[in-house]
């Protein structure tokens, strides 16, 4: 579609000159027109004479309402009027809705009565666009009515948003069902919505200084939309634009910062206790291979490393400087770093913007630009890169090897991350914390991991993203190749937002957060547990090559609640082929229950659990195995683990490779053969059905979301 | 309000006579007018001058709809006319229906033309009764049109409901709003809808002939409402009466059965390995002090125990008889048992109803009844009741003490409960397998915990009811005294169930399931692990006075987990006194955050801990505390938990009890320290900030429900 973006420019610039936010109907008309949104015929009338040559001249019943920016629920004030048909009533209905008007709101400005043709009966819908202070331009879809206002029933994109976008969003809302025709009602055109919801994206893409759209109703049919109020609000200060490095810019600090070949630690300390002292220790402890420089205005050597008085002394390159001193001293060291080609400051210090101190951090924040440095927090525990043998921080040294990097804003949920990955040996290429996020970010991270051949997951705890719309288009590229799991803390915290739209007020913080993580094909989890859980699970769990999902049990209840669970977590239970049903059928009890789950009865030896997880394993039609064992003692947990874990491998060398998860309830012995099988990359877990039916949830959806699968599901 | 209940017999009688499960418009009138339910002023018409002259008697416009069994979507046939005015209209709005009628289905019969007193207009909404297999009679509300066929937005109530059950049911609704007016409408007359519901709940708890009412749609206007269509089908079939004992007999049975002075043991064996050794030893390991009888053809002892042939010539009386022996010889068996009063036979063997032998499990049935023997089981692992030191089972012995009383109606799920209850070290009162549930159920169990001074919480597994509408009642009552979590598996096979009304269409099993245990007190879980969890921590947190919760935390990133949590389980985050927060400001850093959460920030020492929590637990606005530790060298983990067991263990002393949940997060110490305070029955998790704000919730949810508290929240 092709759209006349120097019209829309020229209205709004006659609204700028005229200090207006607000276009008028007539103005939004003609906007509506450029970028072909379908409106009503209409014309505004200054009298009721006008009016009823208006209404004479047109065929279908006219609405006639009041124009005025005073009066906001116009129905309500008895200022709007349908189904004006005649000279006579016309002018009935003019004086009728200026006098309502005036007496609701007797300071009133009325600007004319707009006399529209009234929309056929039809499927009400809004569309709309809004400005996130996060995440910049949006584009709104939802039911209209009572569905969005009462149920708030709504879905958004980043804009512009592609027609394919906005058929999607038509799918997202809970009403849904309604546009396929409810009660008689005919399906509407999706097409035309789509395609209407698309020309809304452009238009606030395309001319920044729209803030805020509302087609609201929008009236669908089955031949089409129309567009029955326009409102379009303006706001015409710049944006504050947030530097950016280029891609390639990015990755190059990045890579030299994560893998640094020398590293300067400012503060480096001999005094047990001190920051500088413990960051050395874990840089040491922690086995880092490269150059290492505690830097220090005094001292000689630190922990049997030679001291330089500035990173200006140092013989070598050096790739990142860890800050341990008090943040008063950092702006004037950056420039120092700047001037020696360092990559990275790693800000440990607090005392920051967090305690108010924004003058401070704006300082370091400068020196940093000027001098091409990036900055890692500040008021951070520092960062981890196992595969480099890196433990850049002040916390216990992490060196469990493995797929998964983590992030996290606050240090408390740092901590987390690093006992959990302890106590689940969890295999972690590296954590970062990012805390104040003067300047790396979320971002800036994917980007690096993107490309880290040592990262397979990655799972961040993010408070605020800094540049919404830099994330989600580094996300929406990074998760199609790799999952990426966000827990958004503060989502409760509805921003109370000033917004004067419909599309504005519905655009609480959260709902669009929720749809862009969405649209950025990121895992969105709403607890601590389920980051670390889902971090785990998805590294350990292979990519399923289809959606066919096989329960086999040794306990019928745990069958019911795996069942449950999967129903939860949009999983699909293969239907069961006749010919497989048969083969399963060959191994368990006559009165055990094949079908989905199949239900291998309790009182079964290993060699029934052994043939049956290998036949699980070897039919091509199952695409993954949940196995819910029941503590017997005819087949003990760690003989199941050992046998399980056996198949598994087995399986792995015949270039088998199915996701497989495991619900052990039994007396505590479950809990060393999940460790068993944990150790064994077998996904396990005691006491619970529905955790690995979630984590394997997560596996799907994210396949799907990459596209490796091809439909998406429930 | 008084209600003809005679007159609709007559009704109901007229319509058995004539082999009708349908009542006619004009019989369905009749009932609604007996039973108080307004409808609009109706007439059927037979011919077009009928209908005018029909018309011309009223003043408001009339709707004229077809009468026919044999078009149900009359609007999309063009069966249905509104706003017909005049008797020249009527004419033509007669033969228009009957012609529209008769080309939509040809073969249709049509009883006539209802002319029907046009409804002001309104909010529509749909009031029915329905007939569910598991709980009988119901009421559902819900609001009309769209809402309630997109969106199933609809509640039940156990029928009869009060007027006060089912103002309750309009909160209940997601689109409950609407009640109170939006977009310009009138609030309408919320009591006038529930005393409609009150009344057709009456009706079909009156008559139970009467199987399914929809008033659909009801409008409801400001003044009043008006049920514009009555539907009302009849099934004249007799329901099964499951035969019931009195609270008594039931109370009496229970006991001896749970705290039994004798217990027999028939099929005891010497021999490793069999069910009848496992279950003698472990009632010998569990050291349980009553007499003990092993029962065996043969054998002199067992296990030091002296034998007998038949439980007929135990020289004691006999309170249980634990079966060992395969399934076939149970029912003669349960012959003998009645003969010696044994109160209760405990059926471990399977091979009954599970596996299709239905047939078998009955004649057990038979003779319990006869013999007056109640069951338990059979297909179960047996039961515990730890403070009677009984481990009547053939799995391991459970001998911790405690208040919570768990059950399971599946073996795997019993392994669950015992493994994580080691594990977790709970204190148990009892673990009771269900199995087949032939006999002794949910409700038997609870009508003996309700009373059992040894316990305070109860965590039931239930795959199916057998008789929901007992355990509705019972649940109801023993609620308001002691917690009931109930993990209902199965809860998403929606049953496929034939349904001729919308109510009954509506009425899928998860969702009467949910209206109903909601109604009944039951703190409903929906994973395995939630309901081990919140039994554990019901069970740890005392009762809280009052709605106030404080989060105090080290980590401002577990504030915001924390926060979030809360809004997720309906706690209430407590405004902070001006007093209050100066006095947690003399203890914190000046860059801390009072307010709530309280963040001492995270270099404090343990002083800092111990001031504010006792502040917290001594304030008494203060009714419940939240605590999100992080883990620092200046505090470690353990000193954390010393502090605060010690904190808690003061206040208790002063006779302070508040709940205290915590979220630890840190290094893998932090788990030790979790043991620690769970020891000090503290109740505190490690890695995650969710889990113990859930448990919290819970408490709170049934502090509500019990009255306990004034008002419910969320």
């Amino acid at each position: 579609m092709t759209f006349d973006t120097q019209h829309v420019r020229a209205v709004i610039e006659r609204a700028k000159s005229e200090e207006r936010t607000m276009l008028t109907p007539d103005e939004a008309l003609a906007v509506a027109n450029a970028y072909q949104i379908p409106v009503p015929a209409q014309q505004i009338a200054n009298s009721a004479e006008e009016a009823a040559s208006i209404v004479e001249s047109r065929e279908r019943p006219q609405v006639f309402k009041v124009i005025s920016n005073d009066i906001v629920h116009k129905t309500d004030a008895g200022a709007v009027v349908t189904g004006v048909v005649g000279a006579d009533a016309a002018r009935d209905a003019y004086d009728g809705v200026v006098s309502n008007a005036k007496s609701s709101n007797p300071d009133a400005s009325i600007e004319g009565v707009l006399v529209q043709e009234q929309a056929e009966a039809g499927l009400e819908v809004i569309v709309g666009g809004t400005t996130d202070p996060v995440f910049g331009k949006l584009v709104a879809f939802g039911l209209g009515g009572i569905m969005v206002e009462v149920l708030q029933d709504v879905t958004f994109r980043l804009a512009p948003a592609t027609t394919e976008d906005a058929r999607e969003m038509l799918d997202e809302i809970s009403g849904s069902e309604m546009l396929d025709g409810v009660r008689g009602m005919p399906a509407v055109d999706r097409g035309g919505i789509a395609r209407l919801t698309a020309s809304v994206s452009q238009l606030i893409a395309d001319v920044p200084q729209i803030s805020e759209i509302d087609l609201n109703p929008v009236i669908a049919t089955a031949d089409g939309v129309c567009a029955v109020d326009v409102r379009i609000l303006l706001d015409f200060e710049e944006p504050v634009q947030r530097p950016r490095p280029s891609q390639e810019e990015i990755l190059a600090a990045m890579s030299r910062i994560m893998r640094p070949s020398a590293v300067a630690v400012i503060g480096a300390s001999a005094e047990e206790g001190k920051i500088g002292n413990s960051v050395m220790k874990n840089l040491i402890d922690g086995g880092y291979q490269g150059h290492l420089y505690p830097v220090h205005p005094r001292a000689e050597e630190i922990l049997g490393k030679k001291c330089y008085a500035s990173v200006l002394d140092i013989p070598t390159e050096v790739d990142i400087a860890i800050f341990c001193i008090p943040a008063r001293f950092v702006a004037s060291v950056i420039a120092e770093c700047g001037e020696k080609n360092i990559a990275g400051a790693i800000l440990i210090p607090s005392g920051f913007a967090e305690i108010g101190e924004h003058e401070l951090q704006n300082e370091v924040v400068e020196a940093a630009r000027k001098h091409n440095v990036r900055l890692m927090g500040p008021n951070i525990y520092g960062f981890y890169y196992t595969h480099h043998d890196l433990c850049a921080t002040f916390c216990t040294p992490y060196t469990e090897r493995g797929p998964v990097a983590l992030s996290s804003q606050s240090g408390g949920v740092g901590m987390a991350i690093i006992g959990f990955s302890r106590s689940a040996k969890m295999g972690v290429s590296a954590i970062v914390g990012l805390g104040n996020k003067a300047d790396i970010d979320e971002d800036d991270l994917l980007t690096f991991f993107e490309e880290d051949p040592n990262t397979q997951v990655v799972a961040m705890h993010v408070e605020d993203l800094k540049d919404g719309r830099a994330f989600a288009e580094v996300a929406s590229r990074v998760s199609k190749k790799k999952p990426v799991v966000v827990l958004k803390a503060g989502r409760t915290q509805q921003g109370a937002r000033a917004a004067s739209s419909h599309t504005g007020a519905l655009a609480g913080n959260d709902r669009v957060y929720d749809a862009v993580l969405r649209q950025s094909g990121v895992i969105r989890v709403h607890s601590l547990n389920d980051m670390l859980e889902y971090a785990r699970g998805l590294a350990v769990l292979p990519d399923p090559k289809g959606e066919n999902v096989l329960i086999l049990t040794g306990a019928g209840g745990s069958g019911v609640l795996l069942s449950d669970a999967c129903v939860d977590h949009g999983l699909k239970l293969m239907g069961m082929p006749e010919d497989l049903d048969a083969a399963f059928r060959e191994f368990i009890p006559p009165f055990g229950a094949a079908g989905n789950p199949v239900d291998i009865t309790g009182g079964e030896p290993p060699s029934t659990y052994s043939a049956t997880i290998d036949l699980a394993l070897h039919d091509e039609r199952i695409h993954a195995l949940i196995l819910g064992y029941w503590h017997t003692i005819i087949t003990p947990p760690m003989v199941f683990a050992e046998l399980l874990a056996d198949a598994v491998e087995r399986a792995r060398e015949e270039g088998i490779d199915k996701p497989v998860a495991c619900s052990l309830v039994g007396d505590v012995e479950v809990e060393e053969a999940c460790e068993f099988l944990n150790d064994h990359q077998v996904l396990a877990y005691p006491y619970t059905a529905e955790k690995p039916v979630a984590v394997l949830g997560a596996k799907y959806q994210w396949s799907h979301q990459a596209r490796m699968l091809d439909s998406p599901i429930g």
